[in-house]
C-alpha cells in the first residue's frame, strides 16, 4: 500500500485547482439543471472490478516484454490491486482466474482484507493444460468430442464455484476457446450440443444467489470459428440455461463496425445482460485500455445502462479486461477505471426527458446533440473530488509514480522471464 | 419465352461431349462410392425462386444505368422469368414486390399460367413512400414512433398477404428500413417494442399454412442502427412470434468477417431457419452475383442444409436476392440459379460419414479435405445433364444471347430512364 | 439570409452565461500555459467548405425523403450556405458539382457576393449520365475501355476547370465511379493505366495555381473493385502526375479498422495530403454528419494537422461531405462544421513539448493522456465566443429554428420529389 | 526420409485411377484447346518454400499444444521439410529464422544435402528479445527512438545476411513488430523516419544479387498502429530503398473486405511485387492452412501472377506461412503447398485470348464465367501425374500417414511442452 502521507501531499498541491473546477462546472451543470453533488455521490458510489491477471505485463503469441517488479502469485497481484483501489477508491473488487491464482481460501480471505478487497466473480480457465490434467484441451473443452474432457472441464469449473463460495465471490464467469480452425473440423450443431450439455451440468453446481456468466467472442483463439460466436448464440445458451445464468459482453469480442451498445440494449431487453468486460479495441480483442481507442463508444454503452437502472433486477457486473503490454499495468487499470468512472458520469448528465422528447418527435439533430452534449462536458472535477473526498488520490497517476511502489515491489519480487509466446 | 427449335438445336451442338464428360465424372464418383444418376435427380428437383424486381437493371444512390428492353412492369418481368426457368428448369417460381408488382390476382395468375411458372414469398415495400400514401416512412414504418405510421406498414403487410392467398404464394417476407442515423435517435428498446408490437399484427393475420419470414441486416439504409440487425435479434422476434414466424437469411446482410455458415446452424438448431436470400458481397450489402465472390462459402453454406435436410419440419425458402447494375439481368439470374444449384450437388457428393467420423476423431485436416474434395469436383456435367434432360439449355447464357431475345423486347418495351439514386 | 436583429437578439440571451464559461475555460488554461484568446483567434480564422449538393436532403438506393424548402438550384443553395456561415462564421466558401450547379460564372459570382461566399474545389461527375452526353459511363470514366468515352470524362473536367478559373476557385476534384463488379470484369493494369492516361490529361490543364485532388475509395458504385481503392494507389496516382496533384481523403472511403491517421500522417510525410471529405461513418461511405460516430477519430487526424502545420507547403482543403437523409440539411451542417471547428480547438491545445517528451521516453500511458486531456477540455465556450465576436450565433441550430428561414423558403421554392434510388 | 518402396507401394494403388482421370481431364481440355502436358510441366517445375518454423505445432497468446515429436532444432525442422519435399515434389527450398535457426553454415549446408533442399530468403526476429541482447524490443526495434536499440536490430539483419550468403540464399525478408497501443505513444511521422533509416543500413549490405523483402501487416503485435501498415507504406519503403528493395505480401495481414489480388496488380504494375507469404485468414493473421477458407481468392492472387509472368524481372518468392495449431505440421504443409499448386494450375488454364475479349467489350457476365471456368476444372489428375512422375505421392497425406514417419522421429526427439503464450 502507498503511505497514507504520500497522499495527503501530493493531494494537498492539486486541491486548490480541484475547488476551482469543480465549483466552476457546479454552475455550470446548475444552469442545466443538474446538482454536481448527486452526480458525484453516485460516482463514489461507482466500482469497476480488477481482474488479477491485469496487474501482469501481458504479451501476444509474437512475445511478452514483462516490466520490473511483475507479481509473481496471487498474493503480489492483490497488494497492487490494493494500490490501485487505493488511490482512485474505485475498484473494490478483485477477480480470481483459477488455476492461476488457486490459493487456500484463508489465505485469500486474509490477504483481502490486508488489502481492503473483495472477490468479484471466478474465473476458471479451460483454454489451457495444466501439468496435472489427465486431458489436453487442444481440441476444446466443454465442447469437446471426448466427455472424459469435458467432464475434466466441468469438475474445474465446479471447482471454481466450491472456492468461489469460501470467499464470499458471487459469479462465475464462463470463457472457454473452443471452436475449429476449419470448415468442417467441428460439426457446429453437435459441438453447439455439446457445449450446452457441459454448461447445464455448471449451471446445476451455481449457488442460488449466484450467477453464470457466459462470454461470447468471435475469433481467437479458434480462426474459422467459435461455439459462443455472438451475443445470439449467448443469449440462446444463457436462455437454456435458466434464470441464474446471464450474458457476459466484452467490448473487444464483436465483428468488426458492430454496434455493441445496441446489443447491450438487446440483452437489457430480454433480461440476459449479466456483465461488462471492459476494454478497448482498433481490430480484434486488442485488450487495450478502456476508453483509449473509442471513448464515445464506451459512453454510449453506459448511456444505455444508465438508462436501463431501475429496471427490476438490473444489476450487471463490471469488469475490467485488458493486457497491459507497454505500459505499468498499475497505472493502466487506474487509468482505466477512471475512464469507466467518467462515461459513467457522462451518461448521468444526459437530460433524458429532452432526449426522450427528441426521440419521440424523431428530431434527430438534437437527440444526438443532447448526448453530444454530456459527452463533451469534462466531468473531470467530479471523478477527482470524488476521489480527493474518500482519501484517494487527485492524481493517482502521478501520486503512484512519486511513490516509488514499483521501484520497491521489484527488489523483493523475482524476475519474470519474457518467454516467446504461441510462436515457435 | 424462347423458341424449343432454338434450344434443341443449341443443346444438340453441345451434347456429345456433355456425354463425355458425365460419363467420366460418373465413372470418377463411382469409385468414390457415388451414384451420380441420383445426385442428378436431387439437383433436377431443386428450385431457387427469382425475385420480380431482379429481373430490371439495378443501381446504386449515385446512379443506375438501364440496359435496352428493361421490363416496364410485372408482366414483363414475368416473360423475364418464364426464359430464366425454361432455360435452366432450375428457377420455378417468382416472388413478388408490392406494391412495385401489384396486379389483379387474375391477371397475375393468368401470366403464371402462361410463363410455366408458380409465386414464391410476397415481399412487402415500407422503405420507400409511395404517391397514394398517408403517411412517410422517412423514420420508420413498423417500429415509427407514430401509431398511425405504423399501422400504414401493418395494412400494407395484410394486403401483401391478401394478394399472395389468392395467387398461391405461401410466406410474407418483412424487411425493413426501420433504424436510425445518430447515436441517441432512436430509444433502442422502445423502437424495438414497437416493431414487436406491429410485427404480432402482421403475424396474426398470417395463414396457417403460410410462414412469416423476417430478414436482418447490420447496416444501408440506416447507418448507425438498424431495428433488426442480426440472427440474434430476428431470432428473438421470430420466437416471441410464434411457430410461424422464421428467420430468413441474406447473404450479404452481415458484419464483415461473420461465419455465415454458422448462423445457419444456430437457426437450424434451434428451428428458426426459414429462408435464403442468396447472393455474394465483398464489401455490404453489394447484391453481387451469387457465388462470384465466395464460392465458397455458398458450397459450406449449402454443406449445412444438406446436412440437416431430413430435419422434421426442415424447409427453408431459397430465393435469389441480387442488384445487376453491369449485367443483363436475365444472364446474372441464370448463372446465379446455377451457382445454386452447383453448391447443392458439391454439398450432396459431401462424404458425411467419413466427414463425421473425421469430426469425432479430430482430425481436422481430413475433415477439411473431405469438403474440399467434394467442393473442387466438376459437377457442371451433372447440373448440364440434369437442363438437357429436361429439355433446358445446355447452356443457358449461350442460347439466350443467341436467341436474341433482349433484342426482340427492346423492340416493345419502353426506354427506361437511369435515374441517379439518392444523391442529390 | 437571417436578420441580423434576429440574431443579435438571441446572442443576447446566452451572452452571460457564456462569459461565464469562458472566463472559467480561460483560466483553467492559463494554468496548463495555453492562452484561450490565440486558441479562440485561430479557431475564429478556421473554415471549412461546404458542398453545394450538401443542402439537399440526400438519401439511398432504397429511397430519398426530401423535406419541405429543399434547394431547386445552385441560386438556392447558395442562399443556404449563405445562412450557414451567416450562423456560424465557419463556413466561408461552397464548393460546386458540375453539371448540377452549372450556371453562367458572372452569375455564379453576383450570387456570392450576394451571400457572402466565395467558391472551393470544383467537383467533376462522370459517374452519372446525362441527357447531352453521347456516352454513357456504365462501364466506366476515365478508365473506360473506349477512347472516346474517356474523351467525353477529359473534356467534363477540362470545362470544370475552365469554370472554376472564372469564379475563383483554385483546385479541381475528381472522384471516379470506375471499377468492376465481378472478379474478371476489368484487368486491373490496363484499367489503371487508362485512368492514369486521362488523369495526365486532366493534369496538363490544372493552372499552375491550382491543385488537382483525386479522391480514393474502397468500394461504391462499384462493389468488387475500384480503381483508385486506397490511398497507396492514390498517391501513386499523385506522383505520377506531378507537384500540383494531391491526395484528398473522405473519412468514409477506408476499409473497417484502418488508422486514418496515420494514413494522413503518411501522406504529410510524403507532400501529397491534398485535403479531406470530412464526416463520419459507421459502416461504409455512410455519410453521416462530421463527429456523430466517432469523434475522437476526427481529434486525432486534426492532431497530425496541427502537428504539420507550418510545415512548407502543407496547406490540405477542408471540406464537409455527408448526405443528410433524416436532418434538416441546413442544421447538419452546421453542427457539422462546429464539430469540425471543435476537433482543431482541441488540437490546438495538445501539450506538445510534453507529448513529445513522453513519445520519445515511450511512455505510452502518459503520451496517451495527454491527448485525452485535450481532447476532454470542453472548448465549446471558444467557439461560441469566436462564433459571437464575428456576429455569428452563439447557438446556431436554436437561433436557426427560431428564424423561420425553412418555412420561408418552402413558400417559393418547388416541392421535391422522393423517388426511389437504384433500386427498381 | 520416407522410404522410397513406401512411396512406390502407396502409388501402385493409386495409379490406374490417376491415369484415367487424367486422361478424362486432357481429353476436355483439349476440347478447350489448353494441352494437359504444358500445364503438367509447368506445375512440376513449380516450387514454394517452406518456413522453417511452420513444421513446430504454432500456437496463440492463450496456449500452445505441442504434438509428439515436435522438431526440437533446424535439422530437426530440415528433416521435416526433407519429408514434405520428399512427398509433394513441390517444396524445394526452406527459409530459415534466425535466430531460432542459427547454426554454423557447414551444418546447414550438409543437412541440406541430406535433405535434398536449398535455402530461400533469411528472416530475421527482432520483435522477441533474446537472452544474449543488450537491448529490449519492447518499445520497437528498426523505429526504437534509442538509437542504440536501432543499432541492435540493424546489426542482426546484416548477421542473417552474413549467414544467408553462406548458404546461397538470395533475399532477406524483414517483418517487424513496431508500433503502439495508444493514440499518441509514438509520433508517426518520426517512428516512420527512424524505420526508414534503419532500414537503409540494411539495404545497404544487401548484396547485389539479393533482394530486400518488406512486409506490410495492419496489427498484432501493435494494436493500434504499425510501422509498415499496408502496401502503400511498404511501396514508399522499398522505392525510398532502392531497386533491389521489394514489397511482400501475406495474405492474412490486411483490412476486412481489401481486394488483396489488386493489391498484387498495383505492386505488379510498379515494379515492387517481391513475394508471397502464403496462409488463408477468416479474421485476422489467423495464419490458417492456404486455400482452406477462400480457395477463390487464392486462385485470384495466381490469376494477377500468370498474367504478369513474362514481365521483365518479374520474378516473386513464394513461400507458406501458416500456424498449424490442430494438425500435424507436415500434413498441413504439404496439403497447403498442394493448394498452392493448385490455384497455380488453374490459373494456367484460364483463357486468357477469350478473357482480354470480354474485358475490352465489358461483358462482365462471361469475364467472370471465363474465370469461374477455369477455376471449376478440377486440377487434382495435373498435380497427382505431376507428383507420381517425379517420384512424389499420389496422396501424400495417407502415404505420410501410413509411413509412421511421425511416431518414429517422436521416440528420439525430445517432448515439447506447451506453454501460455502471452496470457499471464
Amino acid at each position: 500500500m502507498i503511505k497514507t502521507d504520500h497522499i495527503s501531499a501530493a493531494n494537498a498541491q492539486a486541491e486548490t485547482a480541484l475547488r476551482t473546477d469543480y465549483d466552476a462546472l457546479g454552475e455550470q451543470l446548475d444552469r442545466r439543471g443538474i446538482d454536481i453533488a448527486a452526480i458525484k455521490a453516485q460516482v463514489s458510489d461507482y466500482g469497476v472490478a480488477i481482474p488479477s491477471w491485469g496487474t501482469g505485463t501481458g504479451g501476444t503469441r509474437f512475445a511478452r516484454f514483462p516490466g520490473a517488479g511483475e507479481p509473481a502469485n496471487i498474493f503480489d497481484k492483490m497488494d497492487d490491486c490494493g494500490v490501485i483501489h487505493q488511490l482512485t477508491g474505485a475498484t473494490p473488487k478483485v477477480s480470481l482466474h483459477i488455476p492461476w491464482d488457486d490459493a487456500p481460501a484463508a489465505d485469500l480471505l486474509a490477504k483481502a482484507e490486508e488489502t481492503n478487497l473483495a472477490f468479484d466473480a471466478m474465473n476458471s480457465n479451460t483454454f489451457q493444460d495444466q501439468p496435472d490434467q489427465a486431458h489436453s484441451y487442444k481440441y476444446g473443452s466443454l465442447s469437446h468430442t471426448d466427455k472424459a474432457v469435458r467432464q475434466q472441464a466441468i469438475e474445474h469449473n465446479l471447482y471454481c464455484i466450491e472456492l468461489g463460495q469460501k470467499i464470499g465471490s458471487e459469479a462465475l464467469t464462463v470463457w472457454v476457446g473452443d471452436g475449429s480452425n476449419f470448415p468442417g473440423q467441428a460439426h457446429f450443431i453437435r459441438q453447439f450440443d455439446r457445449y450446452l450439455d457441459s454448461a447445464k451440468e455448471v449451471y446445476a453446481a451455481i449457488p442460488d444467489d449466484w450467477r453464470l456468466l457466459t462470454e461470447h467472442k468471435i475469433f481467437e483463439p479458434a480462426f474459422y470459428s467459435t461455439v459462443v460466436q455472438d451475443w445470439g448464440t449467448n443469449y440462446l445458451i444463457a436462455t437454456e440455461l435458466g434464470d441464474r445464468a446471464q450474458c457476459l459482453v466484452d467490448l473487444g469480442h464483436h465483428a468488426p463496425n458492430v454496434n455493441i451498445e445496441m446489443i447491450v440494449a438487446r440483452l437489457i431487453r430480454f433480461g440476459k445482460l449479466g456483465g461488462f468486460h471492459f476494454n478497448d479495441s482498433k481490430y480484434g480483442d486488442d485488450d487495450l485500455d478502456t476508453g483509449s481507442i473509442n471513448p464515445y463508444q464506451l459512453f454510449l454503452v453506459f448511456n444505455e445502462l444508465v438508462d436501463a437502472a431501475g429496471t427490476l433486477g438490473f444489476n450487471p457486473a463490471h469488469m475490467l479486461d485488458q493486457s497491459h503490454n507497454v505500459t505499468d499495468p498499475i497505472e493502466s487499470l487506474m487509468s482505466s477505471a477512471i475512464e469507466v468512472q467518467r462515461a459513467y458520469a457522462q451518461a448521468l448528465i444526459v437530460d433524458r426527458d429532452a432526449l426522450s422528447g427528441f426521440q419521440d418527435g424523431n428530431d434527430a439533430l438534437m437527440a444526438s446533440e443532447t448526448l453530444k452534449q454530456a459527452y463533451r462536458t469534462d466531468v473531470e472535477p467530479i471523478l477527482a473530488m470524488a476521489r480527493f473526498e474518500k482519501g484517494s488520490a487527485i492524481n493517482p497517476v502521478a501520486t503512484y509514480r512519486a511513490s516509488g511502489y514499483r521501484a520497491q515491489v521489484a527488489e523483493t519480487r523475482p524476475v519474470s522471464s519474457g518467454a516467446g509466446g504461441g510462436i515457435v
